[in-house]
């Protein structure tokens, strides 16, 4: 079906990339014209700006957004909204906080334009395998929309959630228990670094890809790295966070829920940003009053 | 080839019945007769006690302990040692702490018994999919045992780990990890229990299975749980553990690795099974102590 798309990069060219192998036809933007110039050698009809590509879509408009999340998808909705006519859908397939989902949902019923909600999970294995896609919104527009979520999903990789914000909340769940899972497997492979034994951590990796309890893809990809570059040497201990596990956290605390694990996952990769912190000055500051202990400056 | 197996349990009844459809010759002994009887009929060679068991093995003698950690595998093994000759082989195959495993080599050395230590890996599952294991130990020795490990394992299910321990210790780790994946997995299933939105979850754990970043086999296991009781109302929320969490904070801590994530998720098995805790009884006495706060008695 025809499809119009904004926001061709790592994600989002992709995805344009299977929906073209399977003969969808879409009309794509995105503000580097290089990428939409790729794309449109492999089949995507160009456009060069919101208007332009809004223009080039016949009969019932479809488009889905995929750009960070925050302002510049709402900059996108909100000038989407002045171009689409009634009973037009708008797709945020990106991390939007599933709050901002229910109000635009509300906002855009009042002007007869649908909305639906795509959590999306798979990252630049989605090309290859497809795409998980958590879907909320309402369901006769989730059921319209059916032939493009089956090219993005491999077979039974997508699923409708329920009302609007459905979708971004499971994906934004889906990230918290992705942090803590990355925390569980870093934590252990660094006490087998500091062993006396001198153990092979891609060796093991691999072997717990075997039968193993602790088998998984992140683990097949930590195998992988691990081969690829067994000490990290080419690596920094930095590590960033796109938002969803705060949100997770802001979720666990509005619904009276422990999550211990996934806050000190997140907590982890703060550590990770500031190897000098003021709260470990504030630690031997304190001590060095009551005890005189020694410090370092 | 032929093996002594002590321990006839849920782990070691599945282990030789895996050994003996692959035509192994297995003289097995368990405190239970009846699982002596039963695994006889499917093959094994039955033994009334250690003694016999000892008896009927021929030439260099290898005997598979699989019992509980601690005390019943200590006994085990110093009754085993009155018994075998210089060569002879020992393999614990259970949950044995890794020092425990350090020392006993030792010892065993000394008498010219070997003495390997396999952690393995795979449950109830193994008897379809084989074991994960992780083998600690003299290589030689390692080598010589390798048609046992290639028909308990599956293809590429089983490695060679290093010195006396390491086998144990490796699993210990992964159990480690065990216990902090199931802990962001638990957490992020509640917080979707309490959303509003009615989601479903054995649905949910099924869609995350094909192509997201979080798919593992426990999602798989979670997904066929929540299917067959999706309010778990069959369970309690107790959860017991076995040791192998604990070990792995105290080997954090003897190598100075932050493990924020594997220790609270061993302390969240502790608060699941002490519902009305003294420290929460701290807490309400102190806010009431300070602000007169209401508590419940």
């Amino acid at each position: 079906m025809q499809l119009g798309f904004v926001g061709l990069g790592k994600m989002g060219g992709f995805m344009v990339q299977r929906l073209l192998n399977d003969k969808h036809d879409i009309v794509g933007f995105d503000l580097s014209a290089d990428v939409v110039k790729q794309l449109a050698a492999k089949g995507m009809t160009a456009s060069s700006s919101i208007e332009d590509m809004v223009g080039k879509l016949k009969g019932r408009k479809a488009v889905w957004i995929m750009v960070p999340a925050g302002k510049p998808t709402e900059d996108t909705i909100q000038h989407l909204v002045g171009l689409l006519n009634k009973g037009d859908i708008i797709i945020d397939g990106g991390n939007s906080y599933y709050k901002d989902d229910v109000r635009r949902a509300k906002e855009l019923q009042a002007k007869g334009i649908h909305y639906i909600d795509v959590g999306t999970s798979g990252g630049v294995w989605g090309l290859k395998n497809g795409y998980c896609m958590m879907i909320g919104g309402e369901k006769d527009v989730f059921t319209y929309l059916d032939p493009i979520f089956k090219t993005l999903g491999p077979v039974d990789g997508y699923a409708y959630m329920g009302a609007s914000g459905s979708g971004h909340l499971v994906k934004m769940i889906h990230n918290g228990i992705e942090y803590g899972m990355m925390q569980a497997y870093a934590e252990g492979f660094e006490i087998m670094k500091k062993s006396e034994y001198g153990l092979d951590l891609a060796k093991i990796a691999d072997l717990w890809m075997h039968a193993s309890v602790v088998r998984s893809w992140l683990l097949e990809l930590t195998a992988e790295g691990l081969k690829q570059d067994p000490e990290l040497s080419g690596l920094k201990g930095w590590v960033a966070d796109s938002g969803e596990g705060r949100w997770t956290i802001l979720e666990a605390i509005d619904k009276d829920v422990p999550a211990p694990v996934i806050t000190a996952s997140l907590f982890e990769r703060f550590h990770s940003r500031q190897p000098d912190s003021f709260a470990a000055k504030m630690l031997a500051m304190m001590r060095n009053q009551f005890g005189g202990h020694a410090v370092k400056k």
